[in-house]
């Protein structure tokens, strides 16, 4: 992550803020507000507003004409059992808004959650940052052999050098077109007076889909969770799950009640199916339990026992 | 609208709240901020958290790293063009929430914006308070008779006493029978020890629909101005307009820009169509234009007369 | 349910269609499409129309030319994949529309689920019918003594009896008292030729909470088991599970191999938190394991053995 | 477009589908429905499924029993009324399905239309199709000079086929060294049986901008509008706008009373800002209005005089 001089200065700038006001306020999340958190090898992820905190939620819940808070264990109990019993409303009574700068490819995986509000750098009006996503070595995988959509074994040696090289050299010479098409470089610099330059809205179509584009993201906090849940799982892929890490832990400064209630009833729970239910009831009562008797698909009872860590997986 | 003692003083206990933030801040609104605003004869609009102001519309729209300011009158125009050529995004970048005390049937009503967050008090849980919306002599109107949806002519004299005394004694009798079936008074008194109480959620349908109610409510200024551009206009029900009425004056303090771009690109504006566009151009080169010759409906060529203030209406 | 001659002839028309047309089509729930499936004692549920089957989900899914089916075996396993895996999108492709008279307080309940197109009967256009929710005996119960949203013991003898006149006689007395002010009656006629009505916007406010309205409600197929998810429960009010319980069986006609999957994976299932998880985790290991060494409270800890069917509650 | 000859076979034999059903039905929509109407070089617009047709509006509007429909004259006077005053719910009863293949950097600008369903193909999942979108030399457009996002004159000769060269070479080059990546080509063969393939979900990000995906978008008439006014309208990028005007097509023959509507009411009319609507009141009165008078914009009063085809645009 290269930020300008003048982009740091604009920063610095927001962080002297210094306002009075009679809304809630989170202590924690002002630290770092508007700061840039760095994410993969040029993007990050920066706080620039808020509304609300665990409090809002509480008072949202109980319809209180005032703070809707007893005493700070009452609250937590009452988020808590919010959580557990997928009461979801009172979520929403509280909003965020990031700055974000993501590869494109995982732009068009960010925007399928619909429920959030952006405004997206335009390459119809603008010209784009010259600064495309090239994996670390230790990043650099195979495709999985077992599940047709993740990752397995890391490529190395001679073959990492070589797709490295062809990612720099492909997103460099695309970009580089880029600028000869638009007639015109990325620091706004003429290359022909003679010339004109071809539309940006047609241009941009010859870049590739790890440049970095930018945003403003902006959803209230039931469906940053739901998107948390998703985007940080072991599942999720890795260029996104990074984000969604940095994202997660903004989310504990902000509110830190509802994020342990979220660690507990939905990062770390198991949903157990009705047939899966069974199984467990009579590993409970100590009877033997196989495969062959669990009425369960091969793949879903693997799927059970690693989620409780049994050793009954099968082949 | 009577607060009661605890009420005022929990409202009291939120005006003292004195947080630094580096959170762009409204001044104005801060000056309101958790006052109850006095609507109909027993609700109340209250602003209780916001996020953003006219400078995040501006920062959203050019997706910058700082304040996305340049100067008031740059920003000022671009509010100004987003709004003339309906980019919504950026508004949706601003967020208010308020807290509303409501008679039944507007909630209905009102409900009906379902792009926003809304938590209830519920009537599952808690006993309603003793209030119902009896409409001041001068909105007790007769059906309209050219609108099917709309109001005609005042009542007046006998007929009036005779329909305010049937709503508020109606209300006040289902009221004391939703107690009886409780076996509890709104105050929490217990009626009757040797008697076991209805379930809340059975006895309430016995309340009468302008009972009073109250949410927490939610929303973003791009969504906030639809449902005032709706429901501030003059065919709204008048119980509704006069909440959507105080909430654009709190709109005005928070985004004063965004507020006179609403009013003249919005609240102001005629929206002319492919038909009613040759009448103004015919008018407009001095020709003489009949609804015979115009192509339009009676009714339409009526709506074009009367949005720009003409005389040709028909009968 | 009383319909009219007019209204059951409407329907039996719309059930005399017969159209030819290359869309999927769901045989089982053609058959009993525009029926009226009579729920309480006045309301209904009627499928008017739909879009796709199971198929449509596979097809989707897959992002096929064709029909995406390869064979029924293969399309059942993709179909329980993507509801255990919560690949929620698929879900979407499909669409049911329903007509529905319901009471006021259950649609006031419904109507908050939000990802749903709505057409309600207007009362500020029209006169509501005559018609109120008055519960059965074996529903008159008290309020839950352990569950403050819940219900208790039925009520029964005199105190039963009384409550159900009061119910009865306020709903009576309030629709006569708005025929009155609209000076008209349901049925049209006018009440005193010499009088204005009081506008129906207004007049309806009258009415009681267990007065009947109706609605077309049109949503698509994941969002409807999220509603059913929620109203079909045990938890939900009887008085909207037993709408519930009717559109889960046309689901079921509409598209059966996703209704088994939604009853395996969501309405048998059980969440399990990472706190419950250690429990569980210690049972199946024939590990003594009691509330105290659980780390949960005591509501959690019931929970889950209620979940499970275990043995272990405590009071 | 070239459709395998698999997709075609499949494509017929969803064209010989002969169900019966009670549902209301299109005919002219079922005349091309599956149809692959194509746009641009290899994208295409498929009507894939559909529920409603004009009278689902109507019967929607009246919340009736039956067709809603009294004669085919009415129905079109009340489309054309709800359609004048913003009446929306009634246009959100209908709902449509499309299959569309097209350029990433489309789809990344129809994805902001939120509200609708999607399935995307996935190239985390799959290997994308080696097309790519080269413009015509029609449209090979330079930057506009006023418009900061828009198209100017066209780019001729060399300049010309100097930029499509460049368009094909990189997106050829990238999509080559995709399949290096990957070692695999994209009918599914293996390039080197000694060496791994990188992991799809990385390999992707290879590719150019103008490469196609393709997906399933499912929507309803209401938001279908929405998208086709700002998407079919002469300020949208061309490439968009192809396929927005072939959609508008399918409309006409799905919902033509509402196609007819939108036409009138959308499409060709005119939104005048309350300033300008003095100016227009003025000149109909044959007064001499001019800028300097007019309390406009320069921009804005230029806006206002295209848009009812006066002379006095100034600059």
């Amino acid at each position: 992550m290269k930020l300008t001089e003048d982009q740091k200065k604009e920063i610095k700038d927001q962080q002297t803020n210094n306002f009075q006001t009679k809304r809630v306020t989170s202590e924690e999340l002002e630290k770092i507000l508007y700061e840039a958190l760095p994410v993969l090898d040029h993007g990050f992820v920066r706080v620039v507003d808020y509304m609300g905190d665990d409090s809002s939620i509480v008072q949202s819940a109980r319809v209180s004409y005032g703070k809707g808070t007893k005493k700070v264990s009452s609250d937590e109990g009452l988020i808590k059992y919010l959580m557990r019993h997928w009461h979801s409303t009172p979520f929403e009574m509280c909003e965020i808004k990031y700055h974000v700068k993501l590869p494109i490819f995982i732009a068009r995986q960010w925007i399928r959650h619909r429920t959030a509000n952006v405004n997206e750098y335009s390459a119809r009006y603008s010209i784009l940052d010259k600064e495309f996503y090239i994996p670390n070595k230790d990043q650099l995988s195979a495709q999985s052999k077992s599940n047709r959509q993740g990752r397995g074994d890391l490529i190395t040696g001679d073959q990492a050098d070589e797709v490295l090289k062809i990612l720099k050299d492909d997103a460099t010479r695309t970009y580089d077109n880029y600028e000869k098409m638009l007639n015109e470089r990325y620091d706004g610099s003429i290359i022909d007076e003679g010339k004109m330059g071809v539309a940006r809205e047609l241009a941009r179509m010859n870049l590739t889909l790890n440049s970095y584009t930018q945003w403003y993201w902006k959803t209230d906090l039931l469906n940053l969770l739901n998107f948390l849940f998703l985007r940080a799982d072991t599942h999720a892929q890795y260029e996104i799950r990074v984000y969604a890490e940095t994202m997660l832990e903004t989310v504990k400064k902000w509110v830190p009640i509802t994020h342990a209630a979220f660690l507990d009833y939905r990062v770390g729970a198991v949903h157990v199916s009705a047939k899966g239910k069974k199984v467990i009831q009579q590993m409970a009562k100590g009877e033997n339990v196989t495969h062959e008797k669990s009425n369960l698909s091969k793949r879903e009872w693997n799927e059970l026992m690693i989620s409780f860590g049994f050793n009954e997986k099968i082949v």
